[in-house]
């Protein structure tokens, strides 16, 4: 996926979320994670291969500890477009200021192939969004889209 | 623990093992991942807080990512030291080449406490170690002993 | 899913097969566990509702642990077609053996929806197959569809 | 452990939450789950080896499913004693019916060593209880104490 997709989500809404994101989470960008897809069921994003998200340093292979906590920041976000769309009513910024109160109760990483590439593309669906606890499943492609790993997550959400 | 232990290992492979963990994986230089205890039965790391760790702005709270990201990295270690341990036969620079060679197959990171202080301790502790096989736990610890975390990984070693 | 589905296999193989998993593995018996579906790449089974799988006696619900030995069951399943589609140059009997083989490395299930109905819907998926671990992906349905439970786990091969 | 202990609990609460868990959490009984102890902080049960429980008939092993709904019932019967212990302002009865909102978020178990004895101990320890979530660690043993599986859970609580 290369193009933009917002669903309906306000323009105010996307630039909060993208700015809090890919910048005030600091640790987002020190792993270059960029969104490119927000919708009430899933997002989508990207990293771009650096030498500093080097894990194996004899194949160059990405870090498995990015992989993780790409992930899990990918998780949180696709639980934060799906309570986004469930309160539409709520102004943008007050929406915005959910993403404080999100928690992450425990998250699982399957590694099954070497993440080697010039990029990588990243999706989290939720599975369940109750009013307490959110299931989310998230996918980690290489730039050819082979499937490299899978995960499973847990959140707090109020 | 502020002392460092590296029981019956030799200086070269002590030397080895740091410089490869410490310094030629780069993505745990990133997270500024230091070895304080390598013992075959288990493992110590620390990291100290850095703004780039931030994954919560508003409280300066560490980033799930680091955490899973690390303990991780300090399980794959405490594997690496369990298979120093059995492999002392060897040349410390054979063993080290089994670093390599070590995957990690999936990993669960459970998120008790917020993350937040000056610095954090990590340990792993080998619960098996087959011939194809391991079985690794981990915790991660605030600057006052407080249990912030803990995980469950498997490794493919060969 | 109502017709069974065996793709390739040879009834030998099958007769075999659906012998061991659904008799010989008595707690799969226990569980009811029937198979309906089996091809290389995933395999579907089938539980009926009965009392002796009741957790939550006030709402009649599914106990957790028949999801989470089910769902570890049919992942087991889903290796096994996976591994007697790769050795088809292997006669039927000696494909059935590699099923003693196989050992759980580890297993994650989440537990979505209550599962409450007259019967319950299984798939797994193998993500991955390597030649010492393999990787599934698993579901649990109710009987008109809804997912209720997911599952991830590891498996060694050989 | 073969002494039955449990801390300042009224009578009633464990006649009751021992009815409720070995009887009427019927599938409980398929697995002939016994409560040993019962505190605050931990959970300790016993299981006696069954043919019905064998999931692998040429060595005569524990189905790995026996192991992950047995982890998944004492790591619950777990927080059931924490938040006993939290609520001793409530009556028993009061308490016991907290059981019933009890949920399994999700579940990870670690399969170490083949699990074969005449019966096993189990254990579940809650890392933390939170008004909302609480995390547990559980563990496998065989009757000679070694360590065979090991579990985490996260338990949605109110």
């Amino acid at each position: 996926m290369t193009t933009e997709t917002f669903a309906e989500f306000e323009p105010d809404f996307i630039t909060g979320l993208k700015a809090i994101f890919e910048e005030r989470i600091v640790f987002n960008k020190v792993l270059g994670l960029k969104i490119l897809a927000l919708t009430p069921t899933g997002v989508t994003g990207r990293i771009d291969m650096r030498p500093e998200l080097i894990g194996h340093y004899t194949h160059n292979r990405l870090h498995g500890g990015v992989i993780s906590a790409a992930l899990d920041a990918m998780a949180g976000l696709a639980v934060m477009a799906a309570l986004g769309a469930r309160h539409m009513d709520e102004e943008p910024l007050q929406r915005l200021h959910r993403f404080g109160k999100l928690g992450t109760i425990d998250l699982r990483v399957d590694y099954l192939r070497p993440a080697i590439g010039q990029h990588f593309l990243l999706t989290a669906e939720v599975m369940r969004l109750g009013s307490r606890v959110a299931s989310v499943r998230m996918e980690f492609r290489g730039d050819k889209g082979a499937l490299l790993s899978t995960g499973s997550a847990a959140y707090i959400v109020s």
